[in-house]
């Protein structure tokens, strides 16, 4: 067992280890985990952190003094357990107010009531030092055709995230928002699909450098995506603010299971690019580690515990295996043949012209079928020595 | 039969009609067609114009004389025909010398030719009075997560449509680029997969007034995204610049069935959409209706034109369907109850402060409980009046 | 609005218009509807019939003295409404006892108590005089590829089924069981996860005449199957013995919409199915055209009737148009170019012998080019009919 | 570098290492391999057989010296090479006399074509001793739902079968057919579309005992489907008569990438079954290890090369990874807390009665709250013990 330490930056959803699985089709098989027992657990894993939305610690129902004493009694466990929050959320889906959406909702009245209740969570999360605040829209949406205008739904939830920007600017508050995409489920169709989508609409925001994304793997996974590659595009645009790590076995509900208890190469790939970061024009990765799982329906407390670790290990191991990855000269080689970072070039050069260009073209066309018989990348042998790698073959 | 006007738009490219039906696992079952042939037929279905890739008109491996005799060729034909020529495009991705991709190729030589190519072809656009110049990157991609870095991949991308963009600039040509998003296919993965992320990345460029989008239907069904929803957050970051039209069947190989032989109820709500515009932020689409579409392999010449009537055939009928579902006071008072219109009002209004937002949710919390047993969208019924106005019950 | 007639034969569960609305992200939008609302409604309405899960009646906890009061109940609310009960099945997948399966679960003690339940629930629906005996195991699965021995999982479900297919067999009930195959969700991946995997299980019970299938719409759509050659090869096979009709749009989790709120086309051509019938070796379908849905999350009571009411509609409407469809000489004539009734003659002669089928096709290849540029099949053309039919045009 | 020994028996398909690598968008980039190259090739890497379509060997319009010339240069190179023949396949798929489908075709002369063309084959089958006869029959499907009478397709199948394994009988062939299911590409929808159709479809044959299966990960998957629980029922119902080992990432078009570089997990619990076999009612697979996978396009003949060596290594370390997480203690520890051995004992005792059971039942509601917060599965550690082992931690 690999022993993680707090500058791994490994934090747990307060909804993750505290979840009743309940399901679709199931009533809860755990009962509720009382916040005690989920910050010491937390903390004796090895976890650097809690996160939650705001109806994980206190009712949606919940008097200012219930919610005052819930918030408390959350303070006063922070340093007996060492834990920090990084980052915290609002609810906006469960209550049925939220049926049609929150921000983006038909109803102007439920609009207006879920920028009140965000707003009242940024204090917390400015009250608790949370960095980042995490907003997925997983009401946002519809199943019908016809039944939302999404360029107006676009408009509302500009104007939403427009006006939070504004009160956290207002307040000289240390927040960034991290805006979770998701392509469906709770909806039909949920706006904001994918880590494209949202990464465009933030540049349609009055302050775009307080608006980062926070994808998860499982989300862009259930819209076929290739998640490294979402990254990749999100850390190139400078926006990747938070993650959620967990597994999820192709497009199908969301699963959120264990990280790596999906598609295991590509959770190697991305542990790889997290740690290493893309090699032009961003630094890695160093936000939290954030694992947005849920312990199976068929685990009981010792197992919701296990499966906490497994996301932890699973995490480490794959940061070993890609350190050597990097380090052997197997695979630098490998890289050279496939051409990897002849991509870091630029294709121009100073002096180039237009009509340089065109004629340089016009005179290769004889020569293209080099790439007929010849000048094979290697894509398919440093993939190889990558499965080869995380296998320690 | 309906009949379409010149003001219809309706186009198709070279390669639809004239496809040869060779796919993976089969020959071509249909012979070239003469672009005579292609030329007159199309206009005898009623078609407003056509469009093509550089290859379509002549061969990758033409010299200037025999490109030239083609394109004059072609420039003959127009007058007779009555056709137009509103979208050109660059085949990128058919020779083996585009293997690893076009723009972002590991190979810089590769980048470069496909440059020159593309500048070349943007020459004959201006000539021919296209428009809009497509660019899809079929091939930019990759199918290993270690064989491409993605960061830099996106990086030469942008550095390829910024020199593109400062070529049209520096000539005066009035031609506006429309980047085509696609998930997968030939590619495992495809840079730059949904709509979201193409318009991501063009809020990267120099010149981000010169680039907009050409949506493919079936190219966001691949993902199991809405095209619909899709469409409006184009139009509502004023990025529909060209639109392809065709059929989808769920998530698999790219199909390009004829337009509406797919998700109907979607293609239904995309041409009322086309036709009325977003109610906010965007003019109506006013582009061409372009069929990116193949007659199945089982069709002979006779099934080819056949095909390429029926999706006109199939937008008209739409197009009429969708103007009796706006025109009905049934529906406009469904439209009322489920309050889609309530979502053009602004959430917030002038004299709103961040204060009087957080006491309103307060005092709102105790009353949410109408939300539960009440207060329902009726979008079902909705739907199913669209339904009942598509099937003319 | 068209009216349904009681040899229609439209049935709904108890589940669906019963529905409280809570999804795996969010609370019950509706309260409980009263069984006699339930039922008044659905006759209201037009339905034939109700059908329910023994845990739908009556709660999994009850005495005996409760589980019998709600029968009575039942039995008394049944003359009044007019109503049948064509159809029952058992509830294994709420409870957390079944969290890991029922029949197939690890644990021997819960597939006992699986078997007891069922084998109660049995006598009920001989006491009703259900005809047919709902099976859907979706809780039989796994999320993990070692946590379940498949092959063992297979041998312990066709053990229940067995003694089930015993205890009707024993008692003389005229009851026959439908297996409704599920793909994924709740379990990560379910035993029996489409027709084709239902039907081949079937052929290993020892009383493969009394079991037969229960398809729903949605489920094989989740697979991206298409449900119209589904229920083809079920037909084929002798064992469309009940039918789940619903809507879904494409893979991702279970959306059960109204009927026709998800593929039109692929709905139209499966009414047109089930009224006509395969033209061998089967009849049409004459059981209950069964709703399996959910009033979605949005709607309150009102919107719950309403969307009740849609799926009759839309029954009837493609009912309407696929008789339209069939009598058309337009139609009948597409049909015939396209060889459609051809596949109805068989491909062999009496007298054929083998070495002439080899001669034949040795003299054959020479004149296979016949198939190139010629003897098209007119599908495209075929489908535009249809779709043309279906909108009425 | 792991060797591998005959009795791995480690096979590929002549269309493997000599696909040329065009693709719907893009034309070859590798030319035609020669007969010789492939045999010796293939014995190098360590291969134990070779396996091809008859048009791979010779083509299409081959007359029968043509043919019998490359059939015996075939033969003389087996000996040479060491290679056997295990499998042979017929091409019933690229010309296009079969764009409509073979056996299914709904033009009759194509029908009786068809199965002349396989009579010849299965000759050669029997020459070459290939014991196993391999049938995919992806053109057998339709794009529309009209366009196919699916009832009447199954019919015409089944008789082409039938017919087949009349014929192989009559000769006293020792060979086994094996149906190859795939669920679309090239046809939009393919009749057998999963294991599970095809498993039903032959329990409707003449002579089943002649007939099994031929499954392809990747073809499972396409469907969303585990190909692991496929291969399971497969050989549960004795019916693994080869197998197609390659990689897929999700649900898109057909990639037949590296076997393992797709699902890795899935992979390795694929391999430890193939190994181990089924604990009840199934012998381990003791047939031919069948690699059916493509060299992507990128790559020339070195990578080709490549690529099919990583086929193999990859199975040989599944194979060492499995062989020691079975043998480990703590794994079977975790096993037997999952009761994952427990579904192998019976559910019912010889003198259960069917009253007792429902006594049973009735007496066990009041306890099944012992599955609330207990008794656990233990599923997720176990998965995590599993994916620690592959990667050898």
């Amino acid at each position: 067992m690999m022993k993680p330490k707090p500058t791994d930056r490994f934090t747990f959803g307060l909804w993750t280890i505290g979840w009743d699985a309940a399901d679709p089709f199931g009533a809860p098989t755990r009962s509720p985990l009382p916040l005690e027992d989920a910050l010491e657990g937390l903390a004796s894993i090895g976890a650097y952190g809690v996160t939650f939305h705001d109806n994980d610690l206190y009712d949606f129902h919940s008097s200012e003094e219930d919610r005052r004493s819930r918030i408390d009694l959350l303070k006063s466990l922070l340093p007996k357990t060492g834990l920090k929050v990084p980052m915290i959320t609002t609810n906006l889906f469960s209550h049925p107010i939220f049926k049609d959406g929150a921000f983006t909702s038909n109803d102007r009245e439920v609009r207006r009531f879920a920028i009140g209740k965000t707003l009242e969570n940024l204090d917390l999360a400015a009250e608790l030092g949370a960095e980042t605040f995490v907003m997925w829209g997983g009401r946002e949406g519809s199943e019908y055709d016809f039944s939302k205008d999404v360029g107006a739904a676009l408009d509302r939830y500009r104007e939403a995230v427009n006006y939070l920007a504004d009160y956290v600017l207002e307040q000289g508050y240390k927040i960034k928002f991290a805006i979770e995409p998701k392509p469906n489920e709770p909806r039909g169709d949920i706006l904001l699909p994918t880590i494209g989508h949202a990464l465009a609409f933030i540049g349609t925001l009055d302050h775009p450098e307080l608006v980062g994304l926070n994808p998860e793997v499982g989300h862009e996974q259930m819209a076929g995506l290739n998640f490294l590659a979402g990254i990749a595009q999100t850390m190139n645009a400078g926006k990747l603010f938070h993650i959620d790590l967990n597994g999820q076995r192709g497009i199908k509900y969301d699963q959120d299971l264990v990280f790596g208890h999906g598609d295991l190469l590509n959770a190697f790939a991305l542990v790889d690019l997290l740690e290493h970061g893309l090699e032009e024009g961003s630094d890695p990765y160093s936000g939290p580690r954030h694992f947005d799982y849920k312990p199976s329906r068929t685990e009981d407390r010792k197992g919701v515990w296990e499966s906490a670790k497994a996301n932890i290990q699973t995490y480490l191991l794959l940061r070993e295996r890609a350190e050597a990855f990097r380090n052997d000269p197997e695979v630098n080689e490998a890289m050279r043949l496939s051409r990897v970072s002849e991509l870091r070039t630029r294709s121009l050069s100073e002096n180039d012209s237009f009509q340089g260009l065109k004629s340089e073209y016009r005179s290769g066309i004889s020569s293209a079928s080099r790439y007929f018989d010849g000048k094979g990348f290697g894509f398919v042998q440093l993939n190889q020595l990558a499965l080869q790698h995380l296998l320690k073959a």
